[in-house]
């Protein structure tokens, strides 16, 4: 495997598995008033985007990373609602 | 334009702008105790090698695109310190 490619694949999983300790935290504190309903609201579209994009073009790393990330951005929005002030 | 290319294009720019808000809403309550410091160490750390990447594979919507979201999510992680409870 190729150093480039392999830069690509740790770049793609870090910024997927970046969302677990979030997921955690937020599970555990039962606290989610300092994330932003917005930015979560934006970012779940544009992966969600990403997803459909990856499928069009039948990029399997592009569908891989998008679905594992869409599900974890999707638990932190839920919640954000479920864990209102 | 192909309607793949702009679902792409469109896709990149909100997850890149997703961060934009946080900001606003962390720097505005200077609270930032439910953001996962794990989340945003990872995030910055693989958003760094996706722009590396990008750089050594010349593609400039990569190289645009990674570089706005560090600098948003290095922000964000400069609050988490900042505005330590």
């Amino acid at each position: 495997m190729s150093f480039i490619l392999l830069l690509g694949l740790t770049a793609a999983t870090l910024t997927t598995i970046a969302f677990i300790p979030q997921v955690i935290k937020t599970w555990k504190t039962k606290s989610a008033d300092d994330l932003s309903l917005g930015m979560y609201s934006i970012f779940c579209t544009g992966v969600l985007l990403w997803l459909i994009y990856g499928i069009l073009i039948g990029d399997i790393p592009v569908i891989a990373a998008n679905t594992v990330t869409l599900i974890l951005a999707l638990t932190i929005l839920f919640f954000k609602f479920f864990y209102k002030e």
